[in-house]
């Protein structure tokens, strides 16, 4: 079997039937996310980004693979669970509800919008709704009017006391920007795409150590603080897969370059050469985190990594990448699947040892490894039309 | 050397000047609590918990120990700063500051309050303070106000959905209200200390399991869910202690009993039998936490179950308790102390290895480590006068 029909199988024979086996709520609506080994479900809460995201990873299958009416199904089930539960009073959404759809957290969360607009924008395109359409769009809007603001009167931090702006919505917004091309102005799109392009190559990445900060001053500074010092390889790592595919949009030759070297840089400097993986928290100092489980293995941590490094190679020809794909290919495929069970463990402490035995819970969805796999396999498919390294 | 002196000596030669050394902020006053394993300040934050409970253990180790003019000079550097610096408008104490004394994060944790009452509290019996005592007076009134909604407009969950209650502030101020009983109505205290252990031994108890619950619906039911399936064992035993020196008072030989079997059914239960030690959190159903740091084991939790357990044993002669003395014992001193460094790390993963190898932190400070220490000595006192266990 080839390495792109690796990923086929078990994107379409493995990890799509569990989901469309273990999550849909036929009672309620929705999805059931919080699934044991077994997929069994233990807890019935469901989060909104992984109701958003279930919907998007149905609808882009549909839509990019192929239109199977059991996916397009899944989709509409998530969506409508959401359109009639997911928002507050002021078109925010929740970040969680009961089984029922009554709302449980508040919407202090941007990202629940930001994942409720990419699934309701890739719907819309399945679908042609309008509606579907018209709630991804206002939604978008919604989050670039709160993007300064994102917590509302949750925010804990006293205003003016240490300033500090994070990565993780300019990441997004640059994913978000391209999944809802069709609905924006062209205008709108191309701004955001540059205002996300230069916020993560330009203000959040520190030329000094070749890192990708968490967090920085409004200036773009760095700040001696557990913020300021921190680092998530994972999350600069996936973010360098959404500018690598903004700069083929762009034919900039340049741009892939430098994230081809931050995928790198990043990874050398997170790799667990002990034990393997890659850690999910450092410190940029060197100092003790506040991460307890900074030398966790994450799941959507290599899920991520494998897609950055793939398509680092199939657009570059960098022998780098190739090689690094085939450690944490190595690595994931011997951790994180389950062959007895399906789907893949999401936690795994520093040994590599399964810490949690969940196959979803409160962050794992229906999502990372989907997309991943899927991600994986097309790109593996161009690769191997020229031929694998060697 | 007797165990007593064993816990004399770390205290009194070790821990306590560990931080008189590393931890006073001579420039900007109050303490430097994130300290290497060396003691070398890594971040200047400050942490009002830990800042009020520096406070605390110096004026306690005055009032109850010896007058020493220095721990008295250390307990009013902190105050000093806290009187200055902690309060927000309204009276709330702000979570953190920066060195320099500023607001860093608002007062969206009550805990902080608890830990500046009994900080000015104590601190007032060894100075004969008004000021201080009229501190913690106001804030003992002020947290009394704001127990049903502790968390403010920083509350996330919405209110009606899932009503649960939390058992940190019962616990506490089941111990609050002994110290600063000096400055109560006797009345005031009674109904405190009534309320607390009807909370703690009846409404969070859970009769079936013989387990003590983190949170429970208004009425003292469980809640199937992922903050009613919560265990915190280190919790729960840290109460049985309080409960202990409350049954004490009350010559309420069935309190003492009741707390002595929580204690070790808790234990017992949470006992990590393959590596040792006493897990983090656990989830009542056996299904996975949400809490990543699940499996690790703190420093706090294994100071507090000494205490419980010597209490115990001492108080009642229940040999149970001195048999778990005796293994929580050789794995605290076997995996916690720093004998290179001095004071104890704080975080170990599943197996004992050192997870952060910091002194203080954002949550770690001068208060849990001296705190047991000086209980276990004088508990252990009184059991070696009359013959320690064969």
């Amino acid at each position: 079997m080839s390495l792109s029909q690796q990923y086929r199988e078990a994107l379409l024979n493995d990890v799509i039937p569990f989901w469309q086996q273990h999550s849909v709520d036929t009672q309620y609506g929705g999805f059931l996310t919080c699934l044991d080994r077994q997929g069994r479900v233990f807890d019935t809460d469901k989060f909104v980004w992984l109701q958003a995201r279930q919907v998007w990873t149905f609808a882009m299958l549909y839509n990019r693979l192929e239109q199977r009416p059991d996916w397009l199904a899944t989709a509409v089930h998530g969506a409508e669970f959401l359109k009639k539960h997911g928002r507050s009073a002021d078109g925010s959404w929740y970040f969680s509800l009961t089984r029922e759809g009554r709302p449980l957290v508040q919407p202090y969360n941007i990202f629940s919008d930001c994942f409720a607009t990419m699934a309701f924008g890739q719907l819309s395109l399945a679908t042609g709704s309008d509606e579907q359409a018209q709630l991804a769009a206002t939604t978008f809007r919604h989050i670039l009017a709160r993007r300064h603001q994102t917590k509302g009167q949750w925010n804990k931090a006293v205003a003016g006391t240490r300033p500090l702006k994070n990565f993780a919505l300019p990441m997004i917004l640059c994913n978000l920007a391209l999944e809802i091309e069709h609905l924006l102005d062209k205008p709108l799109v191309e701004q955001t795409i540059d205002e996300c392009i230069h916020e993560v190559m330009d203000v959040f990445y520190d030329p000094a150590s070749g890192l990708i900060r968490e967090n920085v001053t409004p200036d773009g500074k760095g700040s001696d603080s557990f913020e300021g010092r921190l680092l998530n390889p994972g999350h600069a790592i996936e973010a360098m897969w959404f500018i690598m595919d903004l700069a083929v949009r762009r034919n900039d030759r340049a741009l892939l370059d430098r994230a081809v070297t931050i995928t790198l840089d990043t990874l050398q400097y997170a790799w667990d050469e002990p034990f393997g993986g890659i850690l999910y928290f450092m410190d940029a100092g060197g100092h003790p985190p506040q991460q307890l489980e900074w030398d966790q293995k994450l799941w959507w941590v290599h899920a991520e990594t494998l897609i950055s490094l793939l398509k680092g190679y199939q657009l570059t020809g960098n022998p780098a990448c190739w090689a690094w794909f085939e450690r944490v290919h190595a690595y994931t495929w011997s951790h994180f699947p389950d062959p007895g069970h399906g789907e893949w463990f999401g936690y795994l402490n520093r040994r590599g040892e399964v810490l949690l035995p969940l196959k979803g819970g409160k962050w794992k969805g229906c999502y990372h490894v989907p997309r991943a796999l899927f991600q994986c396999w097309q790109t593996l498919g161009k690769i191997e039309q020229v031929a694998l390294p060697r």
